[in-house]
């Protein structure tokens, strides 16, 4: 059956992991279609995972199914779940990996009905399941039968519970300014702030100034070509974050920052 | 439809920019056949951007839809473009990073008709334009209506200026010999040369030299077998290139040469 | 025609070598569903390459067509081959490279026949052949040929005597204690040993001591969960392989070790 199945993992391209889950999947299902979002979330980093996989499956079809795999906790107690919104069906450990996508799905198509199930039903696994590689073994068996149509319910027992990660969300201080935090730096060294576009509805970004690195930048711009070669600016990014990047260079580099490390807003 | 879209891009694999175009092709032609290129171009090299993607897209079935996003210019005034020529069809901004691949085509289909038009309708783009993922917004989401047959009229403009890149070539000096250059290093620590094989026509190979990174190499080979383990030696390599390699090793860091370095060629 | 082709290579992503393969795949055979296992093989490294491999192949539906390019001797006269094994096809330089999946394919179908052939005929490769990247020029399209169901026979010369890689067994010594080595670390920095688990049948796990890196560990367990954070335990892998791990954290980093270390298990 034609239908879309993305993948986010951390395995990284370099083992044979992820063609061992195509394998998995096109033997049960011949006609899917595989999309990779991406392998190189940093090994069980459940927040960074969260983050990559929400910005990438809104722009999937809506009946697709994704699969994430990030699990720090294979082989222990942890459930594996499957979360339906719509057509939308979302597979993973239950980790909080799953949160923002699913938060955004239910945004996008507020009447969906949402169910979850614990994948426990071994019918639907390989017939041997390792103790660590579950997502061979449990996760990508189960998502494969799922889109061919076999229904959420026959897959799992329902559940209400599954967990939610804790939104990272910046911290509004006495004199409205945030408390902010890098949660990404990306191949071109621009610099994701945990600051939604929306929280910071009614500001005049003109004179917004943003303290990072030791440095002050004043204003949020539209677009890269308002600063001079290799400068620093501040932007909306195409996912509606606040981020910071230099034109033509790395902000990451000019700036020596790293994930975590933290950021003050002032309208 | 059934139709082949390749994607070059500089986005890399790590953020998962590229699982996002692929969910919107998927969004807007859902049997559209996708095939990464590459998505390691440096960023925001145009030039080499343009010679690895023509080099591969000569391979391609001559009906298939290109993409390719190497876009320093994003948010500026720089215009996105589609080129078809015959059947193929290439979508990217207008900054020549396409130079090559059209010239290659028409010179492989010498009859083929070329139109190129300005992406200008923005009903065949995303909603909601970014100034930043104009490969999410603009490129992709034009390349995968062209793939569903939408005439090339529909989507922009006609023009008739698009750029091409200053061709690479070395110069010819007066007594005969080559000032060329590295254009290229790949994994395997190969030096591509920017000289085609057609411009070494009617020379003795045997007795040609190449004056690369400090050493003398004497003649161009057929193949890696015809020296010792370790050694460096010339070949016409596979895409047509003067070439320079080690036997089961790096000419690249045996020569320690890096992209630009000058080589002196005399027939 | 509809048919899984997955492709295993030391190309890296870089160059555009593997959209290549897939460009020339599409455009003999537009159906075909095309498998990256994996394209970071180390240069030439043709035991990993065969390890690698046959992990992942034992996952694919049993009639796909596989093609692993790790090929040091291109350009020499070390042959083209495919074996078939049942509805299975594999496809590679004649090196040793296909053996344990081979091997593998037989042990899990032992009534299929197994065939083999010299790719002899150029009327199933490109048109023009280089001396450097067979990948594309040969064995990728002698692939795609097949995977359109053009019989084995049709494409090359029979043969019954195609290179088996020595098997990378470890050394049992008289008071029955293994002396093995390191075979592979994976990304997580799992340190993968040339034990099978068929090897230690009958032993008494708890007790099973392995020396390795300069320490001791003592008992091989089920799962990470059974140690605490940052330890080092010993287990079998998804695999079936021997696998040394560190829960939360790089085995190979806490141990500096590397492909090819010793190792001694005693029973």
């Amino acid at each position: 059956m034609h239908r879309v199945i993305s993948l986010t993992t951390d395995f990284g391209l370099s083992d044979g992991f992820v063609g061992t889950l195509k394998g998995v999947i096109l033997s049960i299902n011949p006609e899917a279609v595989i999309v990779d979002i991406t392998h190189e979330i940093a090994p069980q980093d459940i927040e960074q995972g969260a983050f990559l996989f929400a910005a990438s499956a809104r722009f999937f079809p809506p009946n697709a199914v994704h699969v994430v795999v990030v699990d720090p906790g294979v082989g222990s107690t942890r459930r594996p779940i499957a979360i339906q919104v719509g057509e939308a069906i979302f597979v993973a450990p239950d980790n909080g990996v799953l949160s923002q996508a699913v938060a955004d799905r239910r945004q996008d198509d507020p009447g969906a009905s949402v169910r979850a199930v614990h994948l426990d039903r071994p019918e639907f696994w390989l017939p041997q399941v390792s103790h660590t590689f579950h997502g061979r073994d449990i996760f990508v068996p189960s998502a494969a039968h799922l889109s061919l149509g076999i229904p959420l319910s026959a897959l799992g027992t329902r559940i209400e519970d599954w967990i939610q990660l804790a939104s990272a969300s910046p911290i509004r201080q006495e004199d409205g300014s945030l408390l902010a935090r890098v949660r990404h730096t990306d191949r071109f060294g621009n610099i994701v702030i945990n600051i939604r576009a929306g929280e910071m509805v009614g500001w005049d970004l003109h004179h917004t100034t943003i303290h990072i690195g030791g440095l002050t930048l004043h204003g949020v711009q539209q677009t890269y070509s308002e600063v001079a070669s290799g400068e620093l600016l501040a932007l909306v990014s195409s996912n509606g974050d606040l981020e910071v990047a230099a034109r033509d260079a790395s902000a990451a580099e000019l700036l020596d920052i790293h994930i975590g490390d933290r950021v003050l807003v002032v309208p």
